[in-house]
């Protein structure tokens, strides 16, 4: 059976296209997860988009996917920087998660620069855009074939 | 057509009150709001209260009045010095926002000294009890009004 | 009339026997609760335990029983770390709370050494495994007593 | 007998409209001062503005205005983020300071984050340009008729 | 045969009840200790207390009790924020050791928040004031216990 | 006619499959070259790979290609976190560059959670072992192609 | 001849007394100065009192004094812990400078603790109230005597 | 009855005049106690002068002469900056306590810069060499009278 | 018209020979001055030398002097570490400002290796003793002759 | 016979009026080292210019030179900033070296705000463009005179 | 005469062979002094094995042996880190002292990275297990061996 | 077979002997590798000495070395302090590595106080002049000895 991979957004991130546009660009969720969408077909994998502003609501769905998902691909927005909570939560998923984001942190505020998830996911990948996800989600499918076939 | 603002609480602001009355004060906020509607009203005015406990829910509430409301007065609570979720959706409103607080935060523990939304907001006013919230509106108007003339 | 003592957990908590088990042990929390609930009949007092993944709904529980309970054993998870919010409610609280761990905390990251909550709550207990619990209990037990007979 | 409150102005702002306008607006500060001296009379208020660029007459208008005055304005300019001096006058005197700033200090350089005089005066205004100064006014104006009742 | 606990006590604990009672309570050693050997007896556990206001003391009391004792009660005093040479002893012994503190070092001076033995110690119990001690021997006991049986 | 990217590798990466296999995995360069050939082959793109473990080396090749290549895949090794001058000379670069780490070294030692060519850089993918290359590769076609059409 | 040593007070010492008396104590600089006199006198030496709010001043009377005094009790207030330039001046002058302060300052605010004139000083006394003076004198006068036979 | 001060050095003070005499002076102790002695007996005052290189003998030392000396001068040499159980040890003592030091400790190693003492004595004197040690014997005489006529 | 350059020294610098020869040199700041004198006529350049000991001084002279100077040359002495008043001050200035200093600051005190007016000021020059004023005069006139010709 | 000043430049300096011009100008390297040699013909001066981006061959270039060059004006490019080794170098040299900076690095990131080389220079140049040159030139040849005469 | 070299260990230093044979191996003291003292009987040196868990039993055989041994190699153990007193005993030895470790520290803990005692030491061994001290010995005798030509 | 040890120098270390004598000695580098190599002889092993002022060069000589050496003595100077590759490729090779220097670091400059080499090396020896040299070769024979055994 095919794979099935979640692909996760944290606060703000339905606001794509909106929110300042000079560091976000202007390609809005919808036209991304248009794209992503395309990908996984030709590649024959299922991906299913959630996003949600709360910190809670991210955790559920992680926990609840936790033997759903054969990966995750997550950007959790400003929580990336504050949410030991998120943390603790991948660290306990048994599925490889990748960090993904939009503009690139290292290139910002200070306190951007620091991930409380980068410890514990997989890899990351972070400015390029749109593009960020696309790697992203070739990332989470080589890393969830690899999990199976052990 | 009038001025609509919103007035938006976080964590603990509905214990007014009755929270640690010796750092917030005993007046309630059904009080503060009665005199800040009062206020509103001389001025032709229109406000909304809002408050939440959640991160999230405050995210919401932000979201979608950001083409409602012509200014916003915020009182995140405990939220001001730890989320990075918030100060990214302040930084996305279209509209001014105007950061209050109740007590002297500077004259409180280290940890109240930095507020991570300072930096995107227009203004900001502490240390007044009550009266912060009413100089804050005032503030709003102000700003609203220019913005509007723009 | 008996005590009723509020057992609150945070995130992450309801995975406890499936969680990184070389950290939080192999004892799933309804075992945990069992046990608790033995011991809490045995000493004539009610508990009643509640878990969630989100803050505001941690400070919802805190607030809602704030005249209900006599005391609270609390394991705010990753929350104990980074949340002010919790902490300013925890501080407003007119009942003794008593602050537990599984972990030893201070044997782990560096972030995890400081909690936001430990100057606000009666006392702190941690690394014990389920006998955290326990002992916390204990302890809210006798801090409840101590003020009721005040 | 009618309120007296003190506008004291410190370094550079006697040059306001003149310097860096992108940051302090262009309005100078005979026009601020007008638009006060207005509001203050609408309210039955003496005001008396001073500036001085020296810390030391800064404190010495203090000192000698402590019995005269029932409430100080205060702009200390760049000596808000240095002057432990400025700041133990502050705290000695008898009567309600509010500190105002015309540009949002908390969105420039990291060492005008910090002022030496927040923890000591009763609240502080910032980042709504010349309309600090009458926010100010009218905090002052509240704190010092409390004063008075007491 | 029966458990053997040692209780060790640092600094100044000699000076229970007459040292800061607003800190530390006003109830004696003596009394404490009767109260413990009360609890042991009930379990049938024994306890030898000691207690030393020199460091290079309680290391040798360690170093001679670690075959003699099934676990250690600890209470280092001022040493637990300073002294490497102590871990380093704790970290040694091949039975669990239980820090305990009477006052919440968390709610107290900067310097008292870092525990250098906490890292090596199974657990820690802060801030119940004399219950902190029965709560340590309670842990103990069970720790020792698990450690017999494995 | 086509594009042509440079692949620059730092300091030890010419001991890949031979140094740490425990964090660098065990496949040697030659094969991960190999990979990308095939890979960029089958994207019609010519790829250079260059190695030294000489910082001014680096810089050399990198001043050298400038006009000769349309993008760089760069893994400057422990020079990430040491190099001003590979910075400066990568922020002077005219075409866009992707950086790439094998092993995620946020996970690994407090000095390599600080990269100085982060923020001079396009993006950055780290953690996914030789695939990190590819993407990385990927994300390189992309930004030239797209630099092409402006 | 006899000594002559000069006293010399920096901002807000004008305000002994009535300046925070639970901190300074409400002993007023007229009498300190009489007992400071009286003790003098006994031992034969010339004393002269100044004071000033502006560190201007401060270094110009210093100056102006390097040939005059044989000897200096300084208490720089605020300035204690901000000043380069008077510790600039201090480390210029070739008479020894004692540095007295009324109130413990080890025991008040983190940046009072450090002083920049303490390494430039030939010693400190602190934390005696108006008996620092006295004592500081006593040290001035030895200082001196010492150099004289120099 | 007269008053009866404990003079109490720490480690190495008892090398006085053969340790790092560039530093410490050429002074041996005999000779600065005979001079203390002589000045006490003027005064008509007892002093008892102890040594220890021992920190849990300074402490004893001080535990027991809690009600037999009227005030305590306090040179505890290097345990001045590492020693929380000696600083709890006088925080609880019922007698003031004055800190001296024949070196400038603000001249020195930065680690010399902070006392944990000072926070808890009642004041502090360095820098004098031996005098240091008379000024604070004075201090102390009139700490304690002061102490009497309560 | 010839261009017209202020020379301003802040604290101490009229002691010039006199302060602390082994860092400042014992060149009185007369023979300096002379020889700038030379230069400058021989450029055909006025030259105006101005020096206080008072922060606020130093900020009267740069305002008054904005339009009648084409540059300034300033050594600001220890106010170049600690005021925010006089870097405000020169960030406000229409003409360029040429920091200078005397001694190399960055082989002293770590303190003296933050200049706050470097960011604002056009370069800087330090370490060559007097032909610092030489050489900061001679970029002055170059960057004052620049501003003309725009 | 005249003196001999070695002109030697760093990383990326070879790339002058291509690299970054905002911030380096656009003046290239041949642009600048002919207005040096005319200056040092004039002076009677022979200079020697250098570059590499090899920290390795830079020391090479100054031990060599060290018995044959009178001084040396150095900019050592991102160097400055890490290299212990270049420092130790500068330090070992027998004749004065003067450390000279293009753009004012104190007005850019933090990390170059600190230069190894600083303390170990005999003085340091900053943000006069070409000019810097000049004058570091100039000042070199004072130096290598003066070193000349003793 | 022959050379007496002492070997002084500091705190839990009695446990070797038995304390976490991980970091510290399997050999017991009895078995290295064994080894050092063949090594120093062919060599012709005396030397002398004293341990002791007290700090102040470490200065007083420091003090006490200054006089009878020509060198001393220093375990200070857990006090390496901590003792300013042990310090200050080292400081002030007329005899060289070679400070050893069994395990390479720098790859441990980072508070003990931190040697209090490196700075007044010869020189530093570390990491070599028992041939550390065998090292340490064979520099103690030939920094003794040169003191004595002196 | 015989072992093979490289003693491997880093920057500066061909100037021994006329570089800063005062900190390194005037002992020259031939004459310390005669030493070595009569000690190396007597103990029947052969000795290869290498120096480069590249990092480069020195990361290739390890690398090459790899398969060649025994063991290897390496006093890398300043990049001691700075570099990354290096002690990546330290980590990686297979044999032992023994640090040394000439100096006592730890009684420098504080950046010489950590080694980014000393986690990954063996063993360090610090501060014997050229005895470091001699102590580290006989360490690096030990650990070559010993890992031929396994």
């Amino acid at each position: 059976m095919g794979l099935h991979i979640l692909i996760l957004n944290g606060p703000n991130l339905n606001w794509l296209g909106r929110r300042e546009p000079g560091i976000y660009g202007s390609t809005s969720w919808p036209e991304i997860q248009a794209e992503l969408e395309e990908y996984a077909a030709a590649r024959g994998v299922t991906i299913t988009c959630r996003q949600s502003n709360h910190e809670g609501v991210l955790i559920d769905i992680l926990q609840e996917g936790a033997d759903v998902f054969d990966a995750v691909v997550l950007n959790a927005g400003g929580l990336t920087h504050t949410s030991v909570a998120l943390r603790d939560c991948v660290a306990a998923l048994p599925v490889p998660v990748v960090e993904v984001h939009l503009s690139n942190v290292y290139a910002r505020e200070e306190f951007r620069h620091r991930s409380l998830l980068a410890p514990v996911v997989a890899g990351q990948i972070s400015g390029f855009g749109p593009l960020s996800y696309r790697l992203g989600l070739e990332a989470a499918i080589a890393l969830a074939e690899k999990r199976k076939r052990r």
